[in-house]
């Protein structure tokens, strides 16, 4: 049984803050991070939430970010920006680029946000839910680091690359997803290595090419991808549109920051913004209450959405405050507390 | 055991283009299905080769598709083309919108085409490798009739929704993958109950919301997507995209043609290109070229290239002659000599 400590926003973002500008963020980044983590928090995303404050410093501790880089934003072509993140965190880059990418879209229909040479620990769907909340459709995927072998191979190549899509809905939360093209996030795998269970023994292959259950295993080995083949193409996809396309590496190229200052963990993000306005003028009221029959079929089959469990977490957070669990609560106070 | 008969690439068209205007397509109507079709042949990709031609007549016949409609193009927005295709075939309304959608992706970066009212029966590859062959990046989408039930659910609601992705490869065949969201392209059912075999067990649900390995039970029941809730999540992407997103219809309200020429089978269809000159500029050669390491590291797992056997098969074909089953060539020569 977890134990958890409930905080307020308020209280979350303030712990969040201090411990992001502790270890030498500058007072930017940590605020863009800070508003990334804790609505993953809210929505009770928790491989995603404050839990990632810990590498977050170990990553600034370990060389592989740098806590004060400036984003530079440059408009490429009519419906290109680029935000180089100049080895900083991707989510100030991402909110400096935002405005640019929003008009672009606004005026010519479909825009492209092309990341550069960022430090990536994030969610996807705050970016593209924040895109939707503007009346934009709205796409982002990254490749990461080599953890997951390609359909019919054994050794790690392509990243967990993560695809997320947001559908603005009138008067309602977006319809919103983001999923890893691995099996499973990483991030579950080592939650589930820290809690000391083992995993599916569908989820990733060890250093032997073979099927494991132990999480430790899985961590050296491979994962894999979810949809075989399918899933498989989709990943590459991801890596070629988020990597070479946008002039940045594979995720293979990566690596996680080491303690011997080893890594490079920086590589790049793409979204694609879509006006339906500019698609559709008078209409697109009429066709965004249609796309709702969508939603409402899947609802009436029993089924659920993809952001359903998400949106109920962020009302019960809305209600009673931030749900942390009481071990990562005393190692982050801990973190903001303990001597340097 | 299947008997072929081998056809040079101007009888395969020849076949196509005689059946097509006798049934009443008009000339580029007919020119341009029988480019696809053989194409897909060529690529011994049997679904949706000349296979494709019997359900051409028979949409026909039954009042499914507007033999002659001349597809309207529309410059919406400097980003955006839309290609009204009349309620006819969506080949031709693609061939007519390309240069556009060229010109616009060449100077803005990315640009959209969204085709409507479409009759859409044929593979998406051929549209984003024609596409990639120009040195673009290129993704298409479609919603189709509705077959597929969402994750959790168990009656039909979503298309089998293929997705396709093209990359170029300088001096190679382009990178391409085209996949029904759906576990299987329905053409595999149909295939199936034509040859009289059962299908694997996690293909479809039949009416009673069960499992079934009868391919006459699962194409009345439900057909599965892959990759359980994340499948079905790119399913929905497709429909709002291909669907609401251009102004038409979504999967489950479009109908096959029947007898009673009570079909509404018109529906979307959405392209999406990116320029990589414009994104790269002087750099593409080396980042293209750094693609490939991509590619290589997957063949030295000893996996496969999503479009390798196609390619092969292609290959093999330019030397040998396109092949087609023995009782498909009866049918369609029937077809094209016997009384109307």
């Amino acid at each position: 049984m977890t134990t958890f400590v409930t905080l307020t926003q308020e209280e979350a973002s303030q712990l969040s803050h201090e411990i992001l500008t502790r270890y030498g963020y500058s007072r930017p980044h940590a605020a863009a991070i800070t508003r990334n983590i804790v609505a993953v928090q809210r929505d009770e995303g928790h491989s995603h939430g404050l839990y990632r404050l810990i590498s977050c410093v170990e990553t600034l501790r370990r060389g592989g970010v740098s806590p004060d880089a400036v984003p530079r934003i440059e408009d490429t072509a009519p419906s290109v920006v680029r935000a180089d993140a100049n080895n900083g965190c991707s989510l100030l880059a991402f909110e400096q680029a935002r405005p640019l990418l929003l008009d672009k879209a606004r005026t010519n229909g479909i825009a492209l946000l092309a990341i550069n040479n960022s430090f990536h620990f994030s969610a996807l769907w705050p970016e593209v839910e924040s895109l939707a909340e503007e009346g934009l459709v709205a796409l982002a995927m990254t490749p990461s680091h080599a953890f997951v072998a390609p359909a019919g191979g054994s050794r790690p190549l392509l990243g967990t690359n993560p695809l997320a899509f947001s559908w603005p809905r009138p008067g309602r939360d977006p319809f919103t997803f983001d999923f890893a093209t691995s099996m499973v996030a990483r991030g579950e795998i080592e939650l589930h290595r820290r809690a000391g269970k083992s995993i599916p023994d569908n989820w990733a292959v060890g250093e032997d090419g073979l099927s494991t259950t132990d999480p430790e295993e899985a961590l050296r080995g491979a994962m894999l991808t979810f949809g075989a083949y399918k899933g498989s193409a989709l990943s590459m996809m991801i890596e070629l549109l988020a990597g070479p396309l946008i002039g940045d590496v594979l995720g293979h190229e990566t690596r996680p920051a080491t303690a011997e200052n080893s890594g490079r963990p920086w590589h790049g993000e793409l979204l694609i913004a879509i006006d339906p306005h500019k698609l559709l003028g008078d209409t697109m009221h009429y066709h965004l209450e249609h796309a709702e029959i969508l939603f409402e079929e899947v609802l009436a089959q029993g089924a659920r959405l993809p952001s359903q469990r998400r949106y109920e977490a962020r009302m019960r957070s809305k209600e009673t405050g931030i749900n942390i669990p009481e071990a990562l609560y005393q190692e982050l106070t801990m973190l903001r507390d303990a001597p340097l």
